[in-house]
């Protein structure tokens, strides 16, 4: 089946869906994007994802091409004409394209803008939450404005493929001794009853499941701590498990061939992936 | 005037010249480059080009789709097309396009390949040789593999608008109190009569000038440290330059509103500059 895909104010088949290749997205990867979930059909999280959006465009100094009902409404109809029940919906935004300079074009060139939904049938009920994840632990070697969403996810990428020629499923991100995060998700841990995760600063991705996720934790009485956390203490915790808008809150039962707890998935993060998917659902749009 | 392009294959107008939105190098900045000088009409270089793109690919395990023979031809041909007679050729390849996943697809997704001219009347001659450049210094906050010459240019851009916002022509990155490089070039500083500039690492590009230019001083009985140095060394260095495919040797007068020397471009750059020019153009292909 060929998907619709929206590309700088149209929509039209995937397979006739490009840019320049003067856009610079693709010679400077000056660009930023969000993903944002689809259950029943419906968006999750949709304003929060618009809200950083924005402030990857501001910290960018980027024009933003589309207003926030405009992208709802497309979000919307790539959801509709491709008849998506559950999966994502990815939005990319450049500067745009114009003949290669390292210095920014000038303001009449006009943004690129690219969306295109991903089917990902059983992304609620997947097995991998029954089971629970295997990561590996990596230096972090990104750049040092992770807080904005950019393309620039070549090292994530490489991760991945460290991860799973280690036979895990995703690896978790070391810099001066202390976890980052994944590669495309938020860390946490849990130790007795406190739930720890980085605190907010340009070296992680301000996640939007992680706020959710923190707020939906601290309304339920759990114990939040934001901080760096070491490896070790990662491995010698008694839960751990991420959080993305793809994965929602899934556990992590194993770093470095060490088993997290019980090996088992815990029981914190099996009911904050419950109380997630329930409240995302009824704020779902 | 259109320029003619080459895309996967074909040559065919800029205009029409297009990458799929689902190309890895629009999303993940998956990609590798190279900038290649043209002058009389002939390619610099191109040799020591060609192997640092099949370091780059080894490095990221990514197919090269061209013979070395087949790029020369696709350069000349570029070249010829577009009446190029003082410029650039531009080459990127990508990993491909694949439905978007941070894994790597499969070997049946082939390389994108682009090239396109940039015709730079006046490269040899440039009024900035005679005048010098100044720069500004930043906080190096790019990923850890700038030996690797991915398409994350975001950071370089940045630092170019930077230097710009301050009445500079570029800035030069400062990572650990020591100078790594400028934003799409090398750094070097003479103090005496010794050339220093950062030794090879994983810190920095492994510039195909840098390693012309050098060799040339080292033929020339020119003393040559290859190290790091601090900004203040800069700073109060006899004189300072550049290196980069598309710059050639180009000296610096000023950093952070500092004087460099006299202020004016020292004669050990002139003469690195004359010697490269000539020796380049030599065996220019």
């Amino acid at each position: 089946m060929t998907r619709t895909v929206y590309v700088n104010g149209e929509y039209k088949p995937e397979n006739e869906a490009t840019v320049s290749i003067f856009d610079r997205g693709f010679l400077f990867a000056d660009g930023v994007y969000e993903v944002t979930s689809v259950l029943g059909g419906k968006l999750l999280d949709f304003d929060a994802h618009a809200v950083r959006l924005q402030r990857s465009l501001d910290e960018l100094e980027m024009r933003n091409p589309i207003s926030k009902e405009d992208l709802l409404e497309v979000h919307r109809e790539l959801v509709r004409a491709n008849n998506i029940q559950e999966g994502l919906v990815y939005l990319q935004i450049t500067r745009g394209a114009a003949d290669r300079d390292f210095a920014y074009p000038g303001d009449d060139v006009e943004p690129t803008i690219v969306l295109f939904t991903q089917s990902k049938p059983g992304l609620a009920n997947s097995p991998m939450a029954q089971k629970g994840m295997k990561v590996i632990s990596i230096e972090d070697q990104r750049w040092g404005r992770r807080d904005i969403k950019t393309v620039q996810l070549l090292y994530p990428s490489m991760g991945k493929m460290a991860a799973k020629a280690a036979g895990a499923d995703d690896a978790w991100m070391i810099e001066d001794g202390m976890v980052t995060e994944g590669t495309s998700n938020n860390a946490y841990i849990v130790k007795g009853d406190t739930i720890v995760t980085r605190h907010l600063s340009n070296e992680i991705l301000h996640g939007i499941t992680r706020a959710a996720v923190l707020r939906f934790a601290r309304e339920a009485q759990m114990k939040v701590e934001e901080r760096s956390f070491t490896l070790d203490e990662a491995k010698d915790a008694d839960e751990a498990f991420i959080t993305s808008a793809s994965t929602f809150v899934m556990p992590v039962v194993d770093i470095d061939g060490k088993a997290i707890g019980t090996g088992k998935p815990g029981s914190v993060a099996a009911r904050l992936r419950e109380i997630y998917l329930e409240e995302s659902l009824k704020s779902a749009i």
